[in-house]
Order: structure tokens, then C-alpha cells, then sequence
């Protein structure tokens, strides 16, 4: 398997001979069309490119849209002749792709294997959304994670412009939304510009969100008039979800949102635009008299119908836009025209109340980023996967013991997502597709600094489910081609893992030696750091504490938990040896084992003055408990206090816990058994 | 001078070779482009022409445009060779009408002069405004408008859409405004599109009005949130400036608009915009705290600075429409777009001050035909004669003998000109041009039936003034060719002066026998019957009267007043006698003076029961009375009564006038000199 080219997502078909060739690098024959496109991404990947044909049978037009051609043909023969076949530009720039992650450079020459690979996506609709609104991200940020994005085939950027915390897109029409809602922190529009340019380059889509009629706090600081209540505002750093929404009785809203989404149409070329949808509260509008008044002559019954109400009168008046609206599940309703895609969130069930209703779908549930969760768990959502499947996966997760320390928020969020409906039963519209997915990265938690560490530690096994075939599901192999792949990013993009943790720790004062620990740490789970103790305990009691949370956007993100990358896979490793029974092995004791029964030590030797962040104590003390026990285990008995140790042992600390816990307790469970 | 023919507008040059030649009906041909719309019109003229080629060298594009070419050459020979030559579509529609007017259709064949005639208008802009919201005009009748513009070559139908009693316009965004605002009549999309393909079909542009942000009382019985107050409203119908205005502060008023806008600019293709902005009254913004907020902060020191703010604001929003904006003189301002096109009504000075600030501008101050002025007076105002000379045009309306009996109101006109100003002074832009002008026609006493006699009478003068050459003066000859035209409109459209007014006074009970009376009587003018003798005396004195006045859109327009024309040429020609001393012709004693005398008897004679109007009497015995002082004056000897005769005849009566009663005068102050 390890001989196996390290590609990913892995290709439709890979034919390998055994062998391998060194090709120099060199120039590209152009046997078809050598665009302006293709000729710069040829010059930006020189380095990692061998010398090749590429015939590429049509020119592409100036940006890509849903449903282009991808597939490509990719030949290294014997003689070290490579080849690229494909119909269009795209599929020019996914073969690219290919070639780079199949070579391995050397100084002269590149190293491939000799292969045929034919290549097509299984899903035309693979996309990234980045919140840059509850911390922005300047627009070399996003330059560089479309380059990355491109060298695992994703095609779609999704910004979520707008948010209650703030407003990013560079209204003209309503200059104060940006100035005022995003704290002067925005993009300027030749920025947006080049941004979509960039990734038309790359056979990326750029799909830009404004979030409404929920979500606009930001708004009306700037502007009142679009509220339906004359509540004075600041802009918000609290986080949840918030009271503001627009007024879906004010006739003149629509028109003034059309304003508003036409600048933003006129910089955004895709086909469709995103009016978000979510988590709209409601107080506001069941404390409005003339809402309520509204709604009574309009027979609207509730605030579902409201919301109904403004998607249908928003779609309507976007039509001269001419384009088509995605929004996220809460939309979801009969009135809406079957032109609408639905970006599914809330649960995975929430895929097949927008499909059975008629409408396209883009599957979004399984991919939450921010949720700090294993790659593994994201890669075993299958967008197309049965009703019934989607459910075991979801439901598993509660079962997982690696998310043990919040099962109950992991029960509240079924119990959310089974409470969740969306309007009338459905018409007699036929059911609607799949077109893919979209990893989300909701930043509450996450600075610029910090981003590319918290999407690609994960996101190339999304990117994988999304290309490849539904049957390329083994979770060993994935993480060995992830961690190649995401080692290989910095070859191709600005995304540098290894750099960023680097430095990271340094300025953490963490040197080396806290490796062993640093091995085993990963952040707590799901939303356990946004909510805090104190609101996670009420949400899972029934309520919401809008004020309780430990985070607002101006909490400084530069702790331990902020560095360590959601999954370790070093500490992945470790469980893996131990669950194979590596424990007795010498190399394992003498390395892993008595590397813990060294750390307490360490931080009890520490220098005073030193910098260290003052969480490693306890954890090394833990750690080294555990070492202990291990030690005890590997001598095939299980000591008295192993139940106390591990109970000690568990529990989070400082919003990390150790990864290795669940598999000690399983290691001594089967001991006593 | 009568052998001439009876041309109107008088074409650029005519050699007429004077023979004449009698050319058989026939077919055309087509020597250039032989287009559908050309089809069509030969067709639809054929009982009017003789067989000739037409060379026509382009065809045009779907609607006309300001600025097309318009030129054609028309040739008859002494063989009866009839060719037409133009460069485009539009031209040869020129050259049909001025060869139609050229013939005289005998029952086998067409009478024309050998003539040769080169032409091109003068002006590209010559339109007629068409007040449908006052009175709303079914499409039948804008129809044949149309049709009877083609004859005399206007260009441009300018519909004036909306108003406070009524909106015409059929929005589907803001389905109230025609619903409730027009009160169920308006325009169809259908009937409008027709309407716009007819008049492409005749080389005519039609320009829709939507009138803002005064005029609008009822759009706010339909839509309350367009206003600046929350007083619920009735659709007026009053007349005179109401008080009622869009809110300038409100930023989502502009979008709304553009909106509307839009769906206006969907059905009228023409390249301009007509905004309104006349009348402001002001008071609303003026009470309006948030509005008071809003000027402070924006730093607005009126309600004119306000007004230039809605406009620059609406201008700009309009932008997408890839319009240009036309709009009356009230919106001049230096901060408005010099694109802008002003349509000068507020006295001849506002042409002026149009061109001064670089806007190009409709002339319509001279010529607005619902003042009841005879054709003279409109034909004698130029819209580039120098500001001197078109100011004493102007002012010699207030010395006008025809006119003393609204002299107070002329003088209030005047000062009311002198008083209106436009913002800031010019700054470096160019000066506008002079586009052309266009007849306007308010409808307060206009019905749908009423309409073609309330144009037709005085149009054609005004529609020469626009396209002949400004040296074509000669009333008296203006005058004969205008009784033809006019008396011609039935042969080319479905405008039939003669068959109205024979069929009106049928209605009225009046039969011929009242022919000498109504020979001389006029409706009153200026806007004496509009405002009424309270009004008026209350405008005169320097305040206005909103509810003292005597017509509602609910009047019935059945009176003789009503159906009289507004020019009598009969009268006239009765003048022009007197005024050359035929006075004392046997011709004119044995007609003339001896039917006035029969006058009183007939009305003593009327037997019981008979419909003739009240007024008739009244009027027939001042007439006998001036009939037995012209007896005297015809022997050469003022009688001593004859001051009382005339003070008794004078001042109105039914809102008539005799329209000898200056002409005696001036033969009374002559035999006593």
C-alpha cells in the first residue's frame, strides 16, 4: 500500500506498472489549447512539474460554473514520457493537480511512477465556505487557501460575508454597512475582484453570502431602517445567535436588498448568489405589532410562514439578477421555488427534507470544521449515502469514545436536529440531487493567523469524499495520504502546517521537549469551547444563555488550545499502537512510555521565569499517571488503581484532553475481562 | 399664396413648378429597403396615394431614436414620376405624410403640383404630452393620437402616467398603485406594448412619466410607506398642487423606485426617462421631524436643496437602468448629472436657465394647449429665440386684446416665473442644447372624448414651429394651412374634428341654426375655468385656494364650454373681416350682421321643451346688441351707447367669451380717434 502513489483525493482510476521514472523538468508541449490560464498554472507549479504534453481540447470560458467538465487523462510510460489528456481547461488543472502529488522532486529531476490514471469528480459541487465575518480574514488569506483548495480538486469558495459580528462585502449603495457593520474591516472591492479572477485561474467558483433576514446585527448599527424594531445597536462580539433580524413586512426591503446583491452580483460572476437563512430567532418578529398586523392580513400563521413569506418575496425580486439563490436548510419550504439549492446544516436528515421537497442540495451537515473533529469522522459522511445510513453515522457519533467529554452536547444537538421541520409536506415536485458538499469553517475561534491549520488538517479527506468514488472509504489509508498531502501544501500554496506550528509554540514558549505531551493533546470537541460550562450545561438543560459564553470576538486566540492542530495524528498513531498491541513491544516503552514518565519531571525542573504555558503542568502530571499505568499494563496485569488513574486522568483541562485516555480504558477493559 | 400647397409643418424647401398632374392610385416601388413598418404604412395610406418609388437606402432598428435622421426628397414630375428618396425608414415616414398632404384624392385618382421638396426637421425632439392620470385616456384614443401625430410629424408621445388623482401604470411589483391609486383604470402591459410597436411603426418615441416625489396622493392611498407621514389618504379628486410627497430620507424609497422604474423602462424602450419632479409643495417635508433630522445632518439647508438630494439620489439608483432621466424644470440643480434632460415649463425664462446650467431641455412653456390660447400664440414662441425676444413673447400675452378677460392671472404668471429659481449658480459645464418641445396637454377638463378637439385645434402650429425652419412666421398663411390639415386628420387617422363637434352639439340640443352664435364664442382661457372666480381671485391676491374650486375629476365635461373648440377659426376669420374694413360689405351685413340680429329672436322663439343650453340666451341677446351697434358703426358713426353695448357684451358668461368683442372695441376707438 505504502508504495502507492500518495494522491488524494484518489483518482477514479490509477493504473500503476510497478516502476518508476525520473523526468527532468522542463517545457510543456502544447498538443491543443494553451490558454493564459493554463500557460501561469503551468509557470506556478514549474517546480514540482516534469516536463509533459498537455492537450487540452477547448478553451474555457472566463469563469467556471456548476457542472463543468473536470475528467482528465494523466500517462507516464516507461520512458518517462508524461501526458495529459482532457477535454477542457478544468479538467487541465485537476490532471495538474494529479501530477504534482504524484511526483516526488528532486534536485534535477522529478520522480514518478510509471501510471495511467483517468480521473472525473463524482460530485460537481465541492466547496469551502470561510466565515469572514466573525473574524475577518484578509484577502491574501483566501488567495492562499484557494491555491491549496486547488491541489485537492476543490471548486468552490463559499464567503460568508456577513454576519451579526460584521459586514465585509464594500456596499456602495449602503456604504455604512461595511464602514460602520464591519468595523472599517472589509474588502475593497479590486480585492474581491482579483480574488474571483484568482480563482477563476484555478477552476474555483467564488459563491459570496449575505446573510438574511437573521444574522444582521452588524447591519443595523449602520442602519435601523432595516430593522423591524428602532432598537439602537452596537456592533456585536458576543457570539450565538442573535435577536436582529430585517423586517419581512417592509415592502421596500426587497428592493433595497436587490440593491444590495446586485453590487454584490456585479462583482461575483457565479451563477448563484447565497441569502444565508439561518437561525433567524424570531422574538423580534412576534414583538412587532405592525408584524404581526402584516401577518394577519397576509394569513401568515407563523413565523415559519414569515420567514417563507421573505424568502419567496426576496426570490422574486432577485430574479432580475438572474441568478439562482442557495441558502442554508431553514428555507426549506413549498413556496420556494425548486430553483433554490439547498445548503443542508442541520443534521444530516435536513439533506432529505430539501431533496424530497424538490430541491438541489448541497451537503454540508458531516462537514463542520470548526467542530475540531478527527478527519475520520467528516470522511464517513457520504453525501449520498441512504437516509438510514446517514443516520447511523450521525447517531454513531454519540457512541464515538473519542467524543465521550461531550455526549451530552452531541445528544442535544440529535434531539436540535430532530426537532427541526421545514413547512408543508412535500408537492408533487420530482426529488431533488445531490451536488455535492461544502466543509464549512465557522471562525468564532479561529484568527487569520490560525485558519489554515484549522481547514487542512482536515479538509483533504472532505475534498476526497466529494471526488472520489463512494467506495474509497479506508480510513488508514486516507490519513497516510493525508498527512502527505497536507505536508505537501506548502509545495504548491502559501499553507504551511508545519511552519505555523513551528513558530506557534515557540512563541508559546514550548520548546521540544514537550513533544511527548504535545503528541497526545488535541482541543475539546464540537461546540464545547464556544459555549463554555456554563452554556453548555443550560442548552442541554433546554435553554440558551445568550451572555454565559467564555469567547467574544475580541478574546485574544493564542493559548495551547488555539496552536494544536483539532486532530493529532501523532496521538492517532499512538492509539493505534496500543490498540495493536505495540505496548509490549521495546521500542514503544523506551520511546513513547518513558517519554510521559518524563514530562512531570520536566515541568517540576522547569526554570522559573520560563514561559511555558501554565496548562502543561497538570497535564504532564496526568500524562506520566498514565505512563505509569501503561507500565503496570505492559506487564499484562492491571493494577488496583487503574479506575482511579484513569478517572483522574480524564476530563478536559484547559479545553484540551489527552486522545490516548479511551484507549487505555479500553486496553484495561479487555485485561479484565 | 392659396395655389401653394397645403403643407403643415411647412417642409424645408418647396419648388413647385406650377402645373399640376393627375397620377393614378398604385402600387410602390420599392427601388431600397422595403421593411414591414414601410409595408405597413403604405398600406395603411394607400386611399391617399398615388403609385411612386420609394428609395429608401437603410433599414431602421426596431424603435426610434432622439437624434435619428429624419430628411427625405420628394419628387413629382410633370409625368407623374412620383419618387420619395430618404436615408432611413423614418425619413421615408416623413416624406408619406408630406405627400399625403401634397394630394388632393379624387375618386380614380390623386391631384398633385409638379413639385420638388427637400426636408428635414429642424429640431429632433417635437412631442406631445398626454395627461392620462387626470383624466385617464383609454388606449384607442392614444392610438389615434398617434396616428394624427404622424401626419404632422411629431416624434415623441410623452405620457404623463401618474398623478395624484390617479395611476396609470400597471405594476405587478406594486400591484396597488394602478388597483387602488388608479382606482382600476390603467393601462394593461399588452395595451402599452401595442401602443409603443404603433408608434415605432410611425417613427414615434413614447416616453412615460412616472411623476415624483410630488403628484403622488395616489400612490399613498395605496402604498402609505412611500410617504413622509402616516395620514391615511383618499385618491383625489381635487385638483390643483396637493400636499402630499415621497420621503426624500427614507434611503429604501430609491430602490422601491428603481423597482418601478423598471418595470416601466420593461414595456417603454426608449432611451429616456421622464422623473417628473414639478410642484413640490413641501409643507409634508417641512412638518416632518425625521426629515428635519435627516436635512440637518446631511447638511440640507431647504426644500429645494432636499428636492436636488431625491434627485441626485433617484438619478443615481436609475443608473442601472442604462437610462437617461428627463424631468420637468423644477429639478435643475448644479449637483444633478448634466446627462439630465429639463423640460422648461415654468415660464420661457426656465429654458434659460436650463441651458445656462448645461442641461439640454424641451421647450414647453409656450405651448400648453390646455390654456384654451389660439394656435398663433404657441406659434409664436421659439424655442431658440434669444431670451429677450421670447421674454417679450411672453410679456405681449398680458397686452393680447383676446386675452384681457384673464389678464390678472397673466400678470400672476408672470410674477410667479419671475419668482421660481433653480440652485446654485452655473458652474464650468457647457451650455445645454435646445432639443426641440413638446405641446403638453393637462387634462383636468380633458375627457377621453374631449381630447382630440383639445389637441387637434391648435397642434399642427406647434408641431410646424418644431420641425420648420424658425423664419416660417406667416400666421395668416400658418392659419389657412392649419384649417386643412386639421380638417384632413380623418383621411389618416381616426381623429374627425368635424364629426366630434356636429355629433356634440347634436347631444346639446343645439342646432344649426345657432351656427352665427357659436361662430363667435370661445371657451375662456389662461386658467380661468380651472381655478374659478374664487380661486383665482385668491391666487391673484397671493394665496391659493385648495378645495374653492369649480371642477372635480367627477364634473361631467357636457357643457357647451366643453365642447366648443378652444380656437374658433370661424371667429377669427369674422375678425380678420372686420379688421379690413369689410364691414361695410353688403356680403357681410346680409351673413353676418343679420344672423346675429336674428339671434335674440330665435331664442325667443324656442318653443318649450326644447334642450338648447341655458346659456345660449344670455349670449345671443349680448350678441344681437353688438349686431345693432355694428349696423350703426357700418354707416360710419359711433353711437352713443356704444360703450354700454360693449361693457355689457364683455366679461364671460358660462365660461364663453365673444370673441368680436375686442375687434368692436378697437373699430369703435378707431371711428372715434
Amino acid at each position: 500500500m505504502h508504495s502507492e502513489p500518495q494522491l488524494m483525493p484518489w483518482p477514479r482510476q490509477v493504473a500503476v506498472a510497478g516502476g518508476a521514472v525520473r523526468v527532468a523538468r522542463g517545457d510543456v508541449t502544447w498538443l491543443g489549447t494553451d490558454s493564459p490560464r493554463l500557460l501561469a498554472e503551468v509557470d506556478r507549479l514549474q517546480p514540482q512539474l516534469p516536463a509533459l504534453s498537455i492537450d487540452c481540447a477547448t478553451a474555457a470560458p472566463a469563469y467556471p460554473q456548476l457542472g463543468d467538465e473536470e475528467g482528465y487523462r494523466l500517462d507516464v510510460d516507461a520512458k518517462g514520457a508524461v501526458r495529459l489528456v482532457a477535454p477542457t481547461e478544468w479538467g487541465v488543472l485537476r490532471g495538474l493537480a494529479t501530477l504534482v502529488q504524484l511526483g516526488r522532486p528532486g534536485a534535477q529531476d522529478i520522480e514518478l511512477p510509471v501510471a495511467v490514471i483517468e480521473d472525473a469528480p463524482r460530485f460537481p459541487w465541492r466547496g469551502l465556505m470561510v466565515d469572514v465575518a466573525r473574524h475577518f480574514m484578509p484577502i491574501d488569506t483566501l488567495h492562499r487557501t484557494l491555491e491549496a483548495m486547488a491541489f485537492v480538486k476543490l471548486n468552490v469558495l463559499h464567503l460568508h460575508l456577513t454576519d451579526d459580528q460584521g459586514f465585509r462585502f464594500p456596499s456602495s449603495a449602503y456604504p455604512k454597512l461595511p464602514e460602520i457593520g464591519g468595523r472599517g474591516e472589509f474588502y475593497r472591492i479590486p480585492e474581491l475582484e482579483g480574488l474571483v479572477a484568482r480563482a477563476a485561474g484555478l477552476g474555483i467558483r467564488v459563491i459570496p453570502e449575505i446573510d438574511v433576514p437573521g444574522h444582521v446585527t452588524s447591519w443595523l448599527t449602520a442602519y435601523p431602517e432595516f430593522a423591524s424594531r428602532d432598537t439602537p445597536l452596537q456592533p456585536s462580539e458576543r457570539f450565538g445567535v442573535h435577536e436582529a433580524a430585517l423586517d419581512p413586512a417592509n415592502e421596500f426591503l426587497y428592493p433595497a436588498l436587490e440593491t444590495l446583491f446586485r453590487e454584490v452580483a456585479a462583482i461575483f460572476p457565479d451563477a448563484f448568489l447565497h441569502i444565508g437563512g439561518d437561525e433567524v430567532e424570531g422574538s423580534w418578529w412576534r414583538d412587532s405589532l405592525p408584524i404581526r398586523r402584516f401577518m394577519n392580513k397576509q394569513a401568515i400563521p407563523d413565523n415559519a410562514g414569515l420567514h417563507a413569506h421573505f424568502n419567496q418575496r426576496l426570490s422574486k425580486q432577485l430574479r432580475w439578477l438572474r441568478r439562482r439563490v442557495i441558502a442554508w436548510d431553514e428555507v426549506i419550504d413549498s413556496s420556494l421555488s425548486d430553483r433554490v439549492v439547498i445548503q443542508s446544516w442541520r443534521g444530516a436528515r435536513s439533506r432529505d427534507r430539501a431533496l424530497q421537497q424538490g430541491f438541489d442540495c448541497v451537503f454540508s451537515a458531516g462537514y463542520y470544521l470548526d467542530l475540531f473533529y478527527p478527519a475520520d469522522i467528516h470522511y464517513g459522511f457520504d453525501p449520498e449515502a441512504t437516509s438510514e445510513a446517514l443516520d447511523a453515522t450521525e447517531r454513531a457519533l454519540i457512541e464515538d469514545p473519542r467524543l465521550t467529554h461531550v455526549r451530552k452536547g452531541l445528544q442535544w444537538s440529535r434531539r436540535f436536529a430532530e426537532k427541526t421541520r421545514n413547512g408543508a409536506p412535500p408537492r408533487g415536485r420530482d426529488p431533488g440531487r445531490v451536488l455535492g458538499g461544502e466543509a464549512c469553517i465557522w471562525t468564532e475561534l479561529v484568527t487569520d493567523e490560525l485558519l489554515d491549520q484549522r481547514i487542512w488538517s482536515r479538509l483533504p479527506a472532505i475534498a476526497e469524499r466529494l471526488w472520489s468514488a463512494a467506495d474509497v472509504t479506508d480510513c488508514d489509508d486516507m490519513y497516510r495520504r493525508l498527512e502527505t498531502v497536507a505536508g505537501r501544501l506548502s509545495d504548491v500554496s502559501g499553507v504551511d502546517l508545519a511552519s505555523f506550528q513551528r513558530k506557534a509554540l515557540a512563541r508559546l514558549g514550548i520548546d521540544p521537549v514537550w513533544t511527548p505531551l504535545l503528541d497526545v493533546l488535541e482541543p475539546v470537541k464540537w461546540y464545547a469551547r464556544l459555549l463554555g460550562e456554563a452554556a453548555l450545561a443550560a442548552r442541554v438543560d433546554g435553554h440558551e444563555l445568550a451572555e454565559g459564553r467564555p469567547y467574544t470576538t475580541t478574546t485574544p486566540l493564542d493559548r495551547l488550545v488555539d496552536v494544536l492542530p483539532p486532530e493529532n495524528l501523532r496521538g492517532r498513531a499512538i492509539n493505534r499502537q496500543l490498540d495493536s498491541g505495540e505496548l509490549r513491544s521495546g521500542e514503544f516503552r523506551s520511546g513513547t512510555m518513558d517519554s510521559w514518565a518524563e514530562l512531570a519531571r520536566t515541568w517540576q525542573d522547569l526554570p522559573a521565569g520560563e514561559l511555558a504555558p501554565a496548562e502543561l503542568g497538570p497535564l504532564a502530571e496526568r500524562l506520566r499517571a498514565l505512563g505509569v499505568l501503561l507500565e503496570k499494563l505492559s506487564g499484562g496485569s492491571v493494577p488496583e488503581d487503574a479506575r482511579a488513574t484513569l478517572e483522574a486522568a480524564s476530563g478536559t483541562h484547559a479545553e484540551l484532553y489527552i486522545v490516548v485516555l479511551p484507549t487505555l480504558q479500553r486496553l484495561v477493559d479487555a485485561l479484565n475481562a
